[in-house]
């Protein structure tokens, strides 16, 4: 077993100048909620759909010629997917996406239009992580984990960085709660190193809560075995990484959940309220914020992470009332 | 009648400023279009969903302090109700807003929300302008006009300055062509005069493009006495006026139509790959490149101008293939 590193702040500070100067500022947007100006940093606007770019491109980057030539390998059936891929094209890096074969067709499409070479496997049969550890090994190519790993932590950490100066420029409070949804954990674990002063809370599906539950226990604990149905694709992760879990653990985070209906509620919300497609994964900490799981302060930022929802889910979900 | 002063191109430059001092610039956001990456001003994602707190922003804050104490006066049922309702609760200055009786509940809930004071009246029997012209009168407050205005036409001009330094700041191409969805004109004829050396293109719902054929005929020509029903409630104005027409027409600007289709699908795709909420009228700009009707060429920049969509609506139009 290879000795990895710790994320640290400094790197979240590498990775956020890394990354400015290549893309964009995600808006950070700000609703009155309860009497309360809160803002919304809108990861949903990132090129791919989400702010995983961010880790992929810090972890790219780290990668020296000998590496980059033999390319890299990363398995996720969605936005992961895209980061890896947006960020190999950029670099010149051959890149694999091992992805399932019944994953959505738009997804597989985005994946490949960005030049990556994608891998089918069947779910039922086959270990997406045998098959991308393969061909990594064949290939000499390296692995790119969606959380589990310093360089993609603070990658995602620079949403934090990010955050701090547009609320300075933009005459708002520095950060002083910060809602993040939660799968691995990367990107709460980035945010977490990038805003020491910060009180940071994870957000999860009811069901899916696996952070939450393991902060309170002190130690790791998976998923359920039979974990009920959730619209958020993007947050189910039945395990967490030590790394992620440490990083929020030593700072004392803690965790909400929310319910499928609560969810949707903030999806129409984003939409109807902030003109934001938003997937059901990335809406979860609004979510908890409108169902008054937690209070709005004067400093609070709320983490839109992603926005590539199904189309026909999505129509449906701002259709309905509940 | 009054003389007005015509709108110029250092105007909009001070608005451009005195807006940069209260509102962050709405995000310029990319993709790529038959190869060549376009650039997309994202106005509907302005606090009020719309890029009319430009202009009444730039309006209300040129008022002396005597008319500012006495109030100002609007008719609306959308979103310039919203700009000057928003631009008058930040100045401190009394606002009524003239609603039709049946305006969208939301708009009407919004509009209050901000402090306005709204006077409703039935679109049957009553003149909105008559309305607003007699409660201006009685009261000595300044009527603050739509599109029909010097300020008005400078204030939504900024969104063209901000295109401008976004694009240098992002290391995109300067605006070589720019698509603008068009009403009365008002944001046509500002971008117009904010980007001097852009081809700039209006364009508007079949049946409602009397700019484009304005512009055409060398005069100016109202709507038809029966237009065809359009979703896009923003852009159905009946007769441009000679302030925006004339900025234009010495231009040389030319003008395209839309079909309601062609709009819906825009409104998919802004979903789809921008992860934005754009509002029918928001979309006319988009629908004509994305219909084929215009070229992408570099520097080009499309204006969605609008988010305020009706949510019922809107969940149809997704959940729609045509």
């Amino acid at each position: 077993m290879t000795i990895v590193r710790q994320p640290t702040r400094a790197g979240v500070r590498d990775a956020a100048a890394k990354i400015a100067a290549i893309l964009p500022q995600t808006p950070l947007l700000t609703a009155e909620i309860r009497g309360v100006t809160v803002a919304f940093k809108a990861e949903n606007l990132q090129p791919i759909g989400a702010f995983k770019i961010r880790g992929a491109w810090h972890r790219l980057t780290a990668l020296d010629d000998a590496t980059r030539a033999k390319g890299v390998v990363a398995f996720s059936s969605g936005n992961h997917a895209q980061g890896v891929a947006w960020a190999a094209r950029r670099l010149g890096i051959p890149a694999v996406i091992v992805m399932p074969a019944d994953a959505p067709r738009v997804k597989l499409e985005a994946t490949m239009a960005m030049g990556a070479e994608v891998v089918k496997y069947d779910r039922a049969s086959e270990s997406r992580e045998k098959i991308a550890a393969h061909l990594a090994h064949a290939r000499g190519a390296a692995l790119v984990p969606s959380f589990d790993d310093p360089w993609i932590i603070e990658g995602q950490g620079s949403a934090g960085i990010e955050a701090m100066t547009q609320s300075v420029e933009m005459n708002l409070p520095d950060p002083a709660r910060v809602l993040v949804p939660c799968g691995g954990g990367g990107l709460a674990a980035g945010i977490t190193l990038a805003l020491p002063e910060a009180e940071i809370m994870v957000v999860e599906p009811e069901g899916w809560d696996d952070m939450r539950r393991s902060l309170e226990a002190g130690w790791i604990e998976p998923v359920g075995d039979t974990p009920p149905p959730t619209a958020c694709d993007a947050l189910q992760t039945m395990r967490v990484s030590p790394l992620t879990f440490d990083v929020l653990s030593r700072r004392g985070v803690t965790g909400l959940a929310v319910s499928e209906a609560e969810i949707r509620h903030a999806q129409r919300w984003a939409a109807a309220r902030l003109r934001l497609v938003v997937e059901p994964g990335g809406a979860v900490a609004l979510a908890a914020l409108l169902a008054g799981k937690v209070d709005p302060v004067p400093g609070l930022v709320v983490i839109l992470s992603g926005g590539n929802a199904d189309p026909q889910a999505y129509a449906h979900v701002l259709g309905t009332a509940t």
